[in-house]
Order: structure tokens, then C-alpha cells, then sequence
């Protein structure tokens, strides 16, 4: 049973039905819900985000609310939804409905089922940005006839310790909540954790240099009401068991990168505390002949590609229209992009 | 009423009862324990470190536990007792006695407090690492006749924006444990949170690269053990409140460094993730020709003065015995560490 896909001008949504045969988690009957949005006949490239990321990338004909990368997919980007057709799919897990280990290798297995459910033999590029592009990267060594190009930006072939040190904690977090059935608040305070580690000591220093405040007998320091409003609207949308689940999945992930079947862009951000610089240049080596490092400087860190959208959309376009690169020249994103050989 | 003393030896410890006017805590009537061990009429060198540091700097003939910079006192170091008299004491609040914010400016009218109570015109010297580099300075805005050079170590005149951030989510996660009465737990992830800022990737890449396991269904990374431990040992021996309240207090730390009354030795660690060099480098500039900076690279990051134990002894020789510094060159401490003018 395949369900209809809703449509509305080149906007399509809809789900597919699967079974996946998971690392851990046993063999998974589940729905694959997904966007397309696009004219039928032009490339497709796949844009993948972090683990809260989902398949609303951006407003479209038949969803007005802004989505995750708003800012990337517009007309005169290199993420042209007039020019491209843009896929995106919601993680496996991220519905919650899975309370077991969940690998980057079940994410990459279910975008070929994917793709072929939607009759799209290969992408013309995979945009992954975070845990998108540990999915990618695996994509790129279980299926490399599934897609042509991968542009892995901020997440490489392994989990750095201290990231993973750093998400275990924000683990615990949610599971001392869970202890007195208060899983909001201890969602809540992982993700304020995570905050720290998606932004960077400069950004900080520039916005919350205000004195703290004693409130109630108890200091407050001037970015807790950020970290307050960055708890709630996260917990406002995504449960628990997902969340833990996809954070696992992140410290799960391992790819060597000689297994990598397609050529990578991989984009690293410097001061990024997630990613740090010398994982890149490690997946870069391993990657020989079909490695290209394009480095970014952002004090947001590993949210550069969330929050630099000129400086980013310059770097997919140069990498995804370039010559040699995935997009032909005679599409017709060339005349828009500007770019030439 | 001042309670006597007990003594062994060069080594002496007690407590004195003080009255003491609070910035956020009222007038309170409390009992400053100290350690005061070496030779009666040696330089005095107070020893202040961490939040969860205290008067047990080393062992000696009144206790034979191992303190908490215990390779930093010992025969032919720098700091070594036979040749200096080291002075250390309990915070205020440490006891956890204080439900209230304590200011660094409280700690170092303590000091003044305790010498004065102890006959101790001036200090030699005053090595504050950390908080205790924070509450240094704060005596050396306060009370300059009290002591004639200050090294401060990993600590500046306020906090950095995105550490202070960092401990207030240290915090949360001891009020979540509040919640349901569950103090240790909340405690014990505040630490491990807190010892990923005391830290540094570098050094997590080197110990914890193992892959993760997956235990009773959930991923557990590498360091996870090594932060159980961290945890469990922190809950046996700190109060919860005593931590929140000098957590916070590190947070309220202000001081104009243009008000410091003395030379005062900045030493920095590049690498340190809660006290960035440019912090340090601006303490120095607003110390002016009182300052002097030392920088050590160390995967230790912050925690290099408890771990890079010769690295930091070398420092401490030079910037107290060194030309010009505080300690003379007659005092039989010269010989034993080689030091020259």
C-alpha cells in the first residue's frame, strides 16, 4: 500500500511504505514521509539536515510555513526549487516510533528505498549538512549509484569523543528527567546543552555580556533566557525517544572513507566544537582522488550552515554547478547561478 | 571565641569564628578553617584553588591524605613547605551554610579576616588558581597592604560569557535532580558537564577513541565510564548547595583591573576552555604595568595547574623568586631552586 501524495503546483508531499532490515533494530515495517518540490524534469538533489531537521525545507506550494533552511532554498540560490527538484524525508526515528539503536547505515538504506519508490534512479547531488551528511556519507558507500555527488557540510565519517562525551551527557539529562516523569524539562536541558556546542564562545561573548541578574536568591547569567527559549521551542516539537535516539545514532556512525564510492565536498566550518577541523582533513585523506575540503570561518560554529545562508548557498553553488561538477552546464540553474566554467 | 588549633610538627590547622558583612548574604557570623603549615618564620604563600578545592593543599604531619594539588607542595618545588609557610583555607559557603549568592569580594575579605586573626601583616605571596585566581584579585583590589604579589592562574577579573552559560546549564541539571529529590544525581551530572569544560577535545581523542557498546538497548560512548567516575567521586565529598552557591559565584566575579593595588603574575593556558586568551590578555592590559603574562599550551586545558604539575611548579619558581618577584633571594629557598637573578 503506497498512500497518495498530496500535490500542489510542482510541490508534492507524501509517504511510502517500507521494510528496512536495521542494525539493531530488527527488520521495521515503517512510512517514509517526504517533499518534493520541483519541476518533474529538472535534477534532483537530496538536502539532509540535523537530527531535529526534517523533510520541510523550506515554504512551498502546499506548506507556507517557513522550513528548516529557509533561507537556502529561494529563486536565485544554488537550492532554486524552480530550478531543482528538492527531496527531503523525515529521519527514520524521528516520529519517536523506534526505541532502539538506529544507524546512519538504516538512514542511508531507507533513502534508496526511497528513491526508488519515487522512480528516481540517481541523485544529481545530496546536500547534507550535520547528521545529513553522515548519512550521506554512508549513502555514498552502500548505494554510490543512488547519487552523483555528495556535499558533506559540518559531519564527517566519525563522531569526535569529546562530541560524543558531550551528547551522552545531554542523554542523561533527558534520562534524569524521565525519572520523575518529567521528560519536557529534561529534553529541555539537553537541548540548552546542545546549544553550546552548535555556537561558539564569540558569538557569546558578543550577545550575553550583560551582568547577571539574582532572581529569586539565585544568580541568572544573561544568556539563560536564550537558552530558555531554545529549550521550549524544541520540546515543543520533538519527542524525547526520537531525540535520543537520532543523538545515539550520531555516535554510532562510523564510514571509512575509503568505502566512499562518489566524490565528496566537504565543507568544514572553522570552529566548529563538533566537528573540529582535523576530523575533515582526516575524511579529506581518506577520501584520496574524491575529496575537495572548502573551509568555512563562522563564529556560529557547527550553525554556520543554518545561520551563514550567502556565504553557504556561494560554496553549494560553486560545488554543485562548478566545472567537473554534478549539475551540467546547460541546465538551466547556470544562466541564474552566474557561474561558468 | 576562637577555637585552639591542633598541631604536628611544621603544620598546623584550625578555624577562627568571623563576622562578616556579605555583598548578597547579609552579616553573617561564620568559622574560617584553615591549614597553615612550614616553618613560623618563613614567607607566608596563600594557596587558594578551585570551587571544590579547600585547606588540605598537600599532605603533611597533622594529615596524611593527599590534597588537592598535592605534586605542587613537596621538597624542592616551588611551593615546597620545608621553605615557605603555606596557607590554605575552606570558602565561605563551602560547608554548604549559605543558601544565598557569595561574591568573590566576600571570599577575599574573609582572607583579610583570617590573617588578621592569624597575626599575618601581608602575604609573600598569593597563588589562586581558578576561582581562587578570581578571589586573588578581588584581595588585591580590596586589600593591597595584604599581600605584595598575586599569581593568578586560570582565572580572570569576570567571567566569560559562554562558561557562564556553561555553569548556569550546571546548575539546571542540579535543580532537575531537586525535583524529585534526587540531589546526588542532579550533582553528579553538573560535574560531568563541567568537567567537559575543564577539559579538551584533544585530550578525549587521545583517551576515549574506543568505538561506543550498546548496553541494555542504549549507546554508551567511550568516556562515559570515566565521567560516571568523575561524578560519583564529586557527590561524595561536595554538597549540592555549597557547589550551586560558589558556581554562581564565579559568575557574579567582577573586578575593574585597573583597581588592582599589586604586581600580579597572570598565567594563562592556551587551550583553557573556560577562560579564553583574549580574556587574559585583556586583564593584562587593564593591569598595566603591573601585570605580567605567562602563557602554557596544555591538552589539559583548564585543569593544566592540577595535572602539568612540573610545567606549573616552573612558573610558580619564576614569577615568585624570579628578579624583582616577591620572595628574596636570601631566603634559603633560592638555593633549592636554582633560581638566579
Amino acid at each position: 500500500m503506497r498512500p497518495a501524495a498530496a500535490r500542489a503546483g510542482d510541490a508534492r508531499h507524501g509517504s511510502i511504505d517500507a521494510v528496512l532490515a536495521t542494525r539493531f533494530a530488527g527488520t521495521r515495517k515503517l512510512r517514509l514521509d517526504y517533499e518534493l518540490v520541483g519541476p518533474a524534469d529538472a535534477p534532483v538533489v537530496l538536502v539532509a539536515g540535523g537530527i531535529s531537521a526534517h523533510r520541510h525545507v523550506a515554504a512551498n506550494a502546499l506548506d507556507a510555513r517557513a522550513g528548516w533552511a529557509q533561507g537556502l532554498l529561494d529563486a536565485g540560490r544554488a537550492l532554486d526549487p524552480a530550478r531543482l527538484r528538492i527531496l527531503a524525508f523525515d529521519y527514520v526515528g524521528a516520529d519517536g516510533s523506534i526505541d532502539a539503536p538506529i544507524d546512519t547505515a538504516d538512514q542511508a538504506d531507507a533513502v534508496a528505498l526511497l528513491l526508488e519508490a519515487l522512480g528516481i534512479d540517481a541523485l544529481a547531488g545530496y546536500v547534507g549538512y550535520s547528521y545529513g551528511a553522515l548519512v550521506g556519507l554512508q549513502l555514498a558507500v552502500r548505494h554510490p549509484q543512488r547519487l552523483r555527488h555528495l556535499i558533506a557540510v559540518s559531519g564527517v565519517h566519525r563522531p569526535h569523543p569529546y562530541a560524543a562525551a558531550w551528547r551522552a551527557l545531554q542523554r542523561r539529562a533527558v534520562a534524569l528527567g524521565r525519572l520523575q516523569c518529567a521528560d519536557e524539562q529534561g529534553l529541555s536541558l539537553a537541548r540548552q546543552f546542545a546549544m553550546l556546542s552548535y555556537r561558539t564562545p564569540e558569538e557569546f561573548a558578543e550577545r550575553f555580556d550583560a551582568l547577571p541578574q539574582i532572581c529569586n536568591g539565585q544568580v541568572r547569567v544573561a544568556a539563560e533566557d536564550y537558552l530558555d527559549a531554545a529549550g521550549a521551542k524544541f520540546v515543543a516539537r520533538v519527542s524525547a525517544t526520537a531525540w535520543l535516539r537520532l543523538s545515539e545514532s550520531i555516535d554510532l556512525h562510523r564510514v571509512d572513507p575509503a568505502q566512499v564510492g562518489v566524490p565528496v565536498s566537504v565543507i568544514a566550518v572553522e570552529g566548529d566544537r563538533l566537528v573540529p577541523m582535523a576530523d575533515a582533513v582526516a575524511l579529506l585523506e581518506g577520501l584520496g582522488g574524491r575529496g575537495r575540503l572548502r573551509v568555512l570561518r563562522s563564529s556560529y560554529g557547527h550553525d554556520a550552515f543554518l545561520k551563514e545562508t550567502d556565504r553557504i548557498d556561494a560554496l553549494l553553488a560553486s560545488e554543485l554547478f562548478g566545472p567537473g561538477k554534478p549539475i551540467e552546464r546547460s541546465s538551466p540553474i547556470q544562466a541564474a547561478t552566474g557561474v561558468s566554467a
